[in-house]
């Protein structure tokens, strides 16, 4: 297929790759020139303008990493408006569910299908093929593009027919990996409190009851207080919890873990902590007690 | 070794058993004639008065489910006094911090030691040695007790020299069992909330970064709302908060999340779910919502 | 003074007809014809366009719901274009800190105005000129505009020169009556679940240490579960708290008793109730415990 | 009367003094050997032992500062035993529910009778017998102390016929104050985070929504962040509400302000503010947002 790919981050760029590797026409936009031309020696293309590949493009993938920017490349861009009668765009970034809704309704004044697929694994995942593909649009248009899917993902999860339906499974996953650092943060402190080692007592958690890749890798950074270089940073995660409690306040339902999660936060980003990883939210747990 | 074992519930028959055909002398103790019964039948021993097991034990193990009883068997019934010098109390029940501290002070005034070694895990690993335990005390009884940790699990962890440190790493990490159900009735509260299948939610997390048994168990009956029979009670579930949040305070840390989580549980109580399966506490996250 | 006056809601139209007794020249301006109509019954004057009003305005006011009314009428109508050099803009509606900001920048780039200057008070209190006037912005502008506050309040407090320093102080007063009530819903609840009268608690807490307007007027409400009609609406106490919670979030500053606040007015929204008194928010509270 | 008074304290002392101004035979008891002195020197009586008071008296009247002393005082000390047929225990000290039924229920079974009578008031009221007292206890009791009460306070509360019912009022009011902190703390960390002086803010609430006087005394101190000498220590106020926490978990009501509330006054303990009024409770909100 002839795909127009946004976003060749760190996750944007393997995935690109992939997809020339499976021999599709990838035309790839990203700000960063580095990245594009990494693109171009794995043999895909690029362009000084949308226009051209947007027009043609069966499929056009986005991997931004907000609303804005997607907004920006997209909407803003006239991207939607160039692409093809029946084109299919498939938003892999993890976005708002409004923002989720309004690109269906632009998608589908022009004739052409929204999908949101947004991701859950990191860049080796992606790098490899491997990810958890979190998918949500109409029915045929998920069939032509399963494909694609295939060689992005280990496995695709449907989580039914309105696009936002799979933001809400991403950022509900999201709000959980969240709340379980703000609970290890606080039992780790509890622990400590008692000259209970950290690391034994993660190690214990983990190796047992919570013998799974989000405790281990952010029990990991928490028990050593190793918060830099990030993985995701803190401030990121915010927004992903606040994404959370958006969509849920769109359809009344209260979440108060979230929101005892995103006090955390903002107690993190007072003491200059966003861009750490996000397991440093661990220390607004010490701070309280006195221990940071 | 002489050991006296006070409750033979379901969790302390099978570790009894196993220590009888480890070949240890094990007279066993418990208010129910039947579970008493059932250890005879597997060669154990028992008495109508506990003073000759007592007094010529090497070993009491206790495993009953909270202070109270706890008190009651060991304080209270006059056993601690007639232990032998320098026997030996396994304290592996689920206790407060206070109770730990208290009994190591009384084992100390009477000439014998205290070692408190909470488990983690269910009744099929008790019953084939496979339990984690979370061991603390003097280095030289745990010593003198590992042949008797060795047939009843599958890893020995070590939390320090004063006792109570075992009970504060349990407490921690059934706070953060606690946490985790509260989060995942939150998370597929709005998930459904959109439409999303909570089976297929939770299938996509426990897969993925939530693959542990915490979250495979709970999740599973959270999920399907299957709540009966409990597997833990919900109404445990708030003593063992409640106690996290008693040996949290008592050194001045903050527990936010397990605030958040005792309230829900209350919730629940005066819904009337204080006997269902703790993953009940995702019905008081529903409820706010309006979906329950 | 020439003033273009917008908003003659149950607050603006008092509040308009009061300067107009004062003896100045007020051209109003509502999407109510009847509204309007009364303002020109007591002396004012309207218009098809508010062209000419605001051209000829010495002063704009505002008095309207939200922020997105507010930037319907002033700033997507045009009218701020068309205000005339040095003309001053009053904004007495409770909006948020982004819009404040947002129209102080505007207002500067044609070379205009902007003061802050919400309200605490009623409708009473605004038709006998007896508001509490919660002013920011430059001083030569506030002093300008000191004989218009003198018409409609008995007294003017100023917060700072920047615009916004007003609606902080507003949206955190309101956060304490949210609060208030919040509270007032758990105390009346726990005191009924032990058989204590509601209203007599309410009493005496209203008549000792809380003899204040905000818990006489709520509290009455709370002890009758009298929530209809609706003084103040359920969901525009949730405005104002997430408006509070917005500000805060840009400055670092965690609200933790706001966000127990918000989930409490979701929740009220989930059971129907956003329509009722504020009041109503104690419902949320009687729910969790059974009682409703 | 012949009253046998335990607990001459700020609060007791000068409550026992208008009993003896009144006429009445007061007996005194109280751990400071000066504050005894104080009481004979005004015409009252002690004794190095509490039996021949209490044995003779009417009524025994309890002002002692928590569960612990009170128990200390009227039933490790035998005086409840010792009391004659009839007599009257007013307990008007803050104690927790579980105290006030234990007492009811032995005092039932020594023939006597157990009247719950908390104050709302501080040092100078109880000077000048202006407090508000809080009753609740068996109709005939209430009326054969009301002369009692008519010397000691301006207004008297029934709550009901269960001594408990007062104290639930008590501690569901001092609960409200405790938030009513809480939350000016967070208020003001808002204000001043945007510029907006606290002096300012706080005269403004209490001048108008707020005019009340746990407003006032407590708002004056958090906005000059004048915390020493204490009025009202915060550890007390810790302690109040816990009990009020207490009381609900007993009646199934979730009380989600007040274990903000808790966790805050921890969070002051870990900061070493427990020793300062109550109103420093402020500076946990501060702390979070970086500010103190």
């Amino acid at each position: 297929m002839k795909i127009a790919f946004f976003g060749l981050g760190t996750m944007g760029l393997p995935m690109a790759i992939n997809l020339v590797k499976a021999g599709h026409q990838v035309t790839g936009f990203d700000k960063s020139i580095e990245q594009t031309k990494r693109l171009v020696a794995a043999g895909g293309l690029t362009s000084t303008s949308t226009s051209p590949a947007a027009s043609e493009a069966d499929v056009v993938i986005s991997m931004l990493p907000d609303d804005a920017t997607t907004r920006a490349a997209i909407v803003e861009s006239g991207v939607i408006a160039e692409l093809a009668f029946g084109a299919i765009h498939i938003n892999m970034g993890t976005v708002s569910v409004a923002l989720s809704r309004e690109l269906t309704q632009l998608h589908r004044q022009h004739y052409g299908h929204y999908v949101a697929a947004p991701v859950l694994g990191r860049v080796n995942a992606a790098e490899v093929g491997q990810l958890n593909i979190l998918a949500a649009g109409a029915a045929d248009a998920l069939l032509t593009i399963k494909p694609l899917f295939e060689v992005l993902g280990q496995r695709i999860w449907h989580f039914g027919e309105k696009p936002e339906q799979a933001n809400v499974a991403k950022l509900a996953a999201n709000f959980m990996i969240g709340s379980a650092i703000a609970t290890m943060g606080e039992a780790v402190t509890l622990a400590a409190a008692y000259g209970v080692s950290k690391i034994d007592f993660m190690e214990l958690v983990t190796s047992t009851v919570f013998d799974a890749p989000a405790y281990r890798n952010y029990g990991h950074a928490i028990a050593r207080e190793s918060f830099e270089p990030p993985g995701f940073k803190l401030a990121l995660g915010l927004k992903d919890v606040k994404l959370a409690m958006s969509a849920a306040e769109e359809v009344n339902v209260p979440l108060l873990m979230a929101s005892v999660l995103r006090d955390a936060h903002i107690d993190s980003l007072a003491h200059g902590e966003g861009d750490m990883d996000w397991a440093a939210l661990s220390r607004a747990a010490a701070r309280r007690a006195g221990q940071a």
